[in-house]
Parts: structure tokens; sequence; C-alpha cells
């Protein structure tokens, strides 16, 4: 595919008028063609017009219809699954395995919402059939279902630029949902979006839907988005990035003449609670699995470890040491933009200032040679843990290749360290059985902390499962009752409708008396037996 | 039961510290005994204390402690029907019957959640067992399931002394989720708050929980109710009642260093479309179940039909005329406070300034002489829908026995019509079954708009059943995705938490592998063989 550098309005393309603006290469930090054009005040007009009339037609349309749809992108992306983790790679210096895993990733979250909606029992069907002989007056028959809200705005995300992008979970269940997309492409992948982009587009005409169901604009700076959240056509938002910007959107959303629902996924400090029989298994092997996992992407997740709680104990000193021999001994890092490094070393310095920076890497001189902006070294840093529950702020996320080292005297300081948490999208505890056994009440603290809790492993790395929770109390996320990745993602772009006393012809299919496309419904609250 | 004026912080009263109020007797606008005392901030610092130690236990309660909570305050309100209804009575005015009515309603919400708690599927648990040999890597155990979200405050409504207000339905769902619920009593009729408190409270005592499950603050203006938004301990609001207070806990909630979800049920015209069928089976009939509509509660209804659109037709005449003569002849309401009776007569002056009012109440003069300044006569408005698309304020809702009539040249002018509405809890469409076939667009907009369509019947009168919905778009909720009435409405009060990788003996009874509790589950995504 040749890369324009043109916005996608439904079928149409974008014009040139509006500002240019590059993607560069990370590795080298030299700017990347073609030149791509933010989006005009006019194209978004444009696109959010589209979407409310496509979503006329969309939103009526069968979950079979938008199962084949999202197959049609899941199988283009595979299609294309070497252009795209290349051009991926360029524009963000992730290694290409990665990337085409994330292909793989992407093709298989758009294939979980296709199985979701074409078995379609994800409406929450529920019958109350009438009771015409109640006293002291009949019950009318109420039927209820789950339809979609609208169109929705999503952006970009600058750490996925596959699965949690223009294709990504975001834009793969409000599809599901029916809702129409309008993306907001992330400055730092302009090229891979646009690839992705014109995959949907394609799908888009290939099931013969309205234009409108898709669109995609760029902008390097903050006007498009800015308008889109604003835009009165625009139900619903899903954002993945940083709190600050996340937040931004949140207060745009909540000011708006009529507020509407906005799902930002934001800051996770990801604690990890180490237990003494992690560190009798293995000190060594323990740092490097959690250096393997704090490094991970360049510790560009939204779930690396941040925070990793260590008690007092006889293994403690090897795992430190080691933790801190794997640190020096790093590789630098590329980070995905320049904006992200410069921000990762100020947020460092800023921390070194306040509280003992333990270990960095040492192959410093190296990234000086080679002068790109955009390379980082891993850091460790230490505190104890009254410090940490007297200035929360050392907590907050930096966003690279570092972590935080919280020295306890006991793990009966655990209950203290969890209570100080605020939310995060994932709480880990490293131990044996009988250490977990020994910690319900942590355990109990750690759920009202966290969307995901897990046991002997590391957070990084999100399963694309009907059961994963990806989400978390506010600053993880904008609404603990939400998720992003996983089967529940779709609840995002969904609200409840009632039919009171509709004939049946008249009732969607999912809520008729025959049931015909046989889904899990209540009848007067219990499973109906089919 | 005596009652004291304090209020309930856990199992202690308050003090007497606080600024004194009474309620009125809106018959005759004189005060009524006793005088209450507003809640102080230590007050309010104590119950959201009490409210997050009692979270620690509460929410890991059992469904079946849980449900028998809940019938425990249900037999309650049963056993003291007289009593509330007399109380509620003294400072509504509503009719007794309508209250003893209320209570049953109460009751019944009560133990409608407590069957679903009892049952238990409500958590919407999930299972993706672990793949051990799944490429390139294993597949973890992931399971997750609902959680309650954390200490709930929860606003008495005006209009519904019982049913939306200490015991309410709010308080029903956040009880039943595990969230303790810190209420602020509605000023309008204190006493019946603390008579219903008084039932909780003793239900508390009695099923042996902690005390801060549950608390109670009176305050007569807004102070309170503020703090307790913003308070850090709170993690979800609940409200009913007007546009201006329910906007206000919004942007407070919206604008807390941690936003928490806030649904707020606020404000609606409940548009009725009178299609000629309808016309065409009784114009005088229609006229008079319209009448009683809108009036009923002295149409201090959240469902009160206040836009109706009416055609050109044979019949259309007769209509107007008996809707006019009912208005005309209609006896003087008495309104719940002395503020909804100077805002009623401020806006329909308001309005009538604007458009043609069409009828009013001719028994004035009645009115006048009792010289109660909590007494309204019914209001009819006329306007065509040209000028209410150009004036959309028109359709604003007004608090009170009134109801706009839209005269339209033909049915064809609805879609126009659909399309200009804002959200609304209800939309009702009244005619024949060829009628409603020959409209399926407007069904479809409708559905855009309202959280509840409802064929043939007033929207007054919302059934408390598992597939009720009592929501929609804003402004007439916060949040299109709930509803504060029938099943859905405990989502509002639960946010899912994900297991990853966590030994049997330590997940939740709801997600062990023999399913102790027989619930409902997903598999892998599809039903669970029980």
């Amino acid at each position: 595919m040749e890369l324009t550098g043109l916005s996608f309005i439904g079928s149409q393309r974008g014009s040139r008028d509006g500002a240019s603006f590059q993607a560069f290469a990370p590795q080298t930090g030299e700017p990347l063609q073609p030149v791509f054009r933010a989006a005009t005040p006019q194209q978004l007009e444009r696109a959010a017009t589209l979407a409310t009339e496509a979503f006329a037609s969309y939103s009526q349309t069968s979950g079979k219809t938008r199962a084949a749809f999202l197959r049609r992108i899941a199988d283009g992306f595979e299609f294309h699954r070497e252009e795209l983790a290349q051009r991926a790679h360029l524009e963000t210096a992730l290694p290409v395995p990665r990337l085409t895993g994330e292909v793989t990733r992407t093709a298989n979250q758009l294939r979980m919402f296709a199985g979701v909606v074409e078995e379609g029992s994800w409406v929450q069907a529920r019958i109350d059939p009438a009771l015409p002989d109640r006293q002291p007056i009949p019950r009318p028959d109420i039927r209820s279902m789950l339809r979609a809200l609208g169109p929705a705005a999503v952006f970009g995300a600058s750490n996925f630029p596959l699965a949690f992008s223009v294709a990504g979970g975001d834009t793969a269940s409000a599809l599901a949902a029916g809702c129409p997309v309008i993306v907001k492409a992330h400055p730092a992948h302009p090229g891979t979006s646009e690839l992705a982009a014109a995959i949907i587009s394609e799908s888009v005409k290939a099931l013969d839907l309205h234009p409108g169901v898709f669109s995609m604009l760029f902008d390097s700076g903050v006007a498009i988005g800015t308008a889109l959240v604003k835009h009165p056509r625009i139900k619903a938002v899903a954002f993945t990035g940083s709190l600050r910007a996340g937040r931004a959107l949140m207060d745009l959303a909540a000011a708006r003449p009529d507020p509407i629902p906005c799902f930002t996924e934001m800051s996770s400090g990801n604690p990890v609670f180490v237990l003494p029989g992690a560190l009798r298994k293995g000190p060594a092997a323990l740092a490097q699995s959690l250096f393997g996992s704090f490094t991970l992407g360049a510790g560009q997740f939204c779930t690396k470890p941040g925070i990793v709680f260590v008690p007092e104990a006889p293994e403690s000193t090897a795992f430190f040491d080691e933790l801190k021999s794997l640190v020096e001994h790093a590789q630098p890092f590329t980070l995905l933009t320049e904006g992200i490094a410069r921000e990762y070393d100020r947020a460092a310095q800023a921390r070194a200032g306040q509280i003992p920076l333990a270990a960095h890497s040492q192959n410093d001189s190296k990234t000086q040679e080679r002068g790109a902006p955009f390379h980082a070294q891993a850091k460790l840093f230490t505190v104890c843990l009254d410090q940490l529950i007297g200035q929360p702020e050392l907590a907050d996320e930096i966003f690279g290749p570092d972590t935080l080292l919280v020295r306890c005297d006991a793990t009966h300081d655990y209950l203290r360290a969890a209570h100080a948490l605020s939310g995060h999208l994932t709480a880990t505890i490293l131990g044996d059985e009988a250490d977990l056994a020994a910690n319900r009440e942590l355990i109990h603290i750690l759920e009202q902390k966290a969307g995901r809790l897990i046991f002997n492993g590391f957070p990084t790395g999100v399963e694309v499962t009907h059961a994963m929770v990806h989400g978390g109390p506010y600053p993880s996320t904008s609404d603990p009752r939400f998720t992003s990745v996983g089967g529940l993602a779709i609840y995002r772009f969904a609200r409840p409708v009632c039919f009171q006393n509709f004939p049946q012809a008249m009732l969607p299919a999912e809520l008729q008396d025959d049931n015909p496309l046989g889904i899990s419904r209540l009848r007067d609250g219990k499973p109906e037996q089919r």
C-alpha cells in the first residue's frame, strides 16, 4: 500500500490544506516519509456528520454482519502483517517480532469481538412478560437489551501502534457494539495508522456498510482531538495514554453541555508485593524476571511494574544485587518519541533528587555517542516504606525503563503499604501458596486498588480473553466499572433500551418470544430455558 | 417510633450542634414537629470513616447475607406501613393510598435486589482457563467477576419520599452490590427519612453487620451534600432530582482529584407521539388518560409526559377541546415544597410569555383563598413544531401539572421532531399496530433519545422489574449506560476485578472450579454447562 499522508473521511480522503508533519525514526531521530497533513475542522465536521448518518443503519445491523466486518479487518491485518510490522518498526523502534506478534494480537481482538456479537448474548436481553391479572393494576410487558451509544471517538496510543491504535481494542469493541468510529491517529506512527485505516476502509466497502462507519483524522497537535471530544455528534470517547492527556479529555467530556461517557486508560504503577517464598525460591531468577518485565518494550507498557515492595529477608541482598547488576549492564533503550524520552529524563532526575538512585545503566557513553534524543537508560530507585507513605507522589508512574524498590521491614507492613496505594491497572503478589493464604487481607485491599490481581506472574502481557480486566480505579482509568481489554470492553459503548408493551413484530429479534437468534436471556430475572 | 430529628452516624445518632430546620405541611404551609438538626462536618467525617471500615467486611459478605439484610428492611417497611405513609402524607401532601402503595413498591425493590444477589449470577463471573501448551507462550488462568465499588453517597428525592429516598432503589442496589451507604436525607421529608433510617439501622444490628454499613445525614442546605460528593472516602454517587442540582453534583464528582462514578437522574420531557389510530379510537378517552398521566402526583413524576406531538386529524379538535376542558376544571394541586411551587409558577409564566397558554385551571380563586404557597394550577401550552424546533428550550421540563401540545401537520413531521429531541427517560407512541409498523424509523430515532419506549401506555408508573430501564441520554441522566430502577441498577455500584493464576482456595467462591454457588458463568466466553 502506498502512503498518502491524508486523513480518511468516510470513503473519501482528506485534502492537503492542513498543517504538515512527519514521523521520526526513534533509532536515528531522522524524519520519515511521507509528509502527513493534519485534518481541518471542516474535515472533522464532515466525518462527524457521516458518522451520525452511518449510525442509523450501522447500529441496526445484525451481529453476523458486524462479525463479518470485524473478521475482514482481522484478515486484512494478517494479510498485511509484514508491511504493518515494518512500518511500525520504523516509526516506533519496537522490535519486528514484537510487532508481528502485535498484528496477531490485534487480529485476535477483532475476532474475539466478532465471536461475541455473532453469538449475540452480550446484549443482556431481559424479558418480563405482562401480568394482565396482577392487582391492583396489570403489569405491562417489559423487555430490554443493549443498544449502541452512537458515534465514538478513539485515540490511538503511542506504545501499541497496532493493538491499542487505529484498529485496536477500542475500535474493535466500539464497532462490535454498533458504534461508528472516528479515530484520532497518534502522530508518532501516522504511517502505521494510515495502513491500518486503509484496511478498515476497504472492509467497510467490502461489507457494503455506510462509509461513515469509519473515519481517521491526522493531527500532530491537540486541536482536532479536543474538537472531536467536544463535538455534539460524538457520544463516547476511548483513549489510552498519559494521565495529563487522559485527564484533559475527561475534563472536556465532563464540561460539555451534554457530558458523554469517556473512558481513558492512563497511569498505573502496577505494584508488586514480594513475599518470602518468592525470595527463597531464587532471588536471582526473581530479579531477572522483574528486570525483564519492567524493561519490556523499553518500559513503555501500561502494566510495567513500577513499584516493588520487598521485605527484609536473608535473600533480599542477593535479589537486590542481581537487580542492580542487571540495570547497570543494561543496553540503552530507544523510546517511542523524543517527548517521551525527555519526560523520562526529567521525571527520573526529579526522583533522583528525592530518593536514592540505586543503579543506572553504565552504557551511557554509547547513548551519548549515538547522539539520538530518543535513547534512555534503565534506572533503579529505592525508598523505604515510611518515606513512600509520606510522599505518595514517589510512586507516580514514570513511563520508561525504571522501577522503584520499596524496602519494608517485613510483610506485615504490606497492609499499610496497600492501603496507601492509589488506583492501578494491576497488583501482583509473588510467593508460594502458603504466603498467599497468609495474606488474605492483603488480597482484599488490593481488590479495591486494581482491576487485575496476579499471583506469581508479571503484569506485562495482557491476555485478550473474555475474562480479562484492563481497568482500575483512578488514576489508572477514568471509570473503574469498565475495561479496555477483554470481552467486557464492549460495554463501554452500549446502553440499555427498554421496550414496553411492543407487539412481537416490532421488537428487535433479540427480544422476540421465539428467540430467533438463540441467545441467552433473562426471563423474570432467571435464565430462560432454551 | 419517636422522631428525634438527629442524623444516623453508623449505630450512633448525631448531636444537636448543627443548624435546625423543620419540615412543612404542604397542605397548610405550617411547620411540622420535631425540629431537625443538620449534620456537622465532623459527623460526616465519622460516617465516612465508618463506611470505609464497614466496606472491608460488608463487601465480602455473601449474597445470602445481603439478601437477608435487604429482606429485613423490606419487612420493616411493611410492618411500619401506616406510620411511614402517615408521616410521608404530612410532609408531602401525596395521598395516603399512593404512599401505602409506595411502601409496597419500596419493599418490592428491596426484595428484587435480595433475589438478585441471593441467586448470585449478577456478578458476571467469567473463567478463561489456563492453556499451558499454547504457543508461543502458555496462557495463564484468568477469572473475573464484579466487586463492590466502595462507600456510596445517596441523595433522597423529594417526589418519592419512600421509593426514591432513604431506603429507595439507589440504597437498595448499592447495598445489594456490597457498598455501604451514606444517605443525604431530603429536607422536605425528614421525618419520613428518619423512620426509614431507623428501619435500616435496626436491620444492620439484627444482621450483626458493621454499623458503618449505613448512615444518614440531615441538612436543609447544600453544604453536607457537597462535602459528601467531594469526600475522598466516597466512591460512588446516586441522585434523583432537578437538572440544576444533578448537574452540580456531576460537576463536583468530575472535578475531584479522583473523579468517581456519579449517576444523576434529572430532567425529562417524556415525549408522546400521537398517531392517527389513537385519535380514531377515541379522542376524549385519550385526552382523559393523558390528563391523568401528566397530573398524577401533581405532575411531579420524572416520567410526566411533558411534550405531546399531535397531528392534524379529524379528531384532533375533539381531543384538544376535551383536554382543555379537563385542565380548566381541574382542582388546584398541592406541590411538595414551596420552592417547587415557586419554580413551577416562574417557569410556567415564562413559557406563557413565549407561546400560547391554551388552558389553565379556573379554580384559581380557591387557591388564593386558602392562601397556601404550595398550591398550583394545571396548565396546557401549545406550540407548532417549527417554533419548537427553533426554540428547543420550550420543551424543557417544568416540574408540576402542565404539559405542552405540539401541533404537527402530519405524522411525517415526527421524524424531524424526534431528531430534534434531547435525551429523555421515556418516549411514548400511541396508535394502532398499523401505525406502529408504519413508523419503524421513528422507533429507531427514539431508541437513541430515551431509555424506555412505550407503546400504548403512559410513561408514569415505572414497574420495578428486571428488564426496566429508568435512564436515558443527558439531560435525563448523567450516563445513559445505567438505570436507577430495575435489576440493572446494581451495575452502577460494581466494577470488574480479575484474578490471574490464583490457586482455587484463594479465589472467591463465584470463581472456583466447582461453582459452589451454582451461578451462571461464562467459560471461554460461552455459557458454562451446569
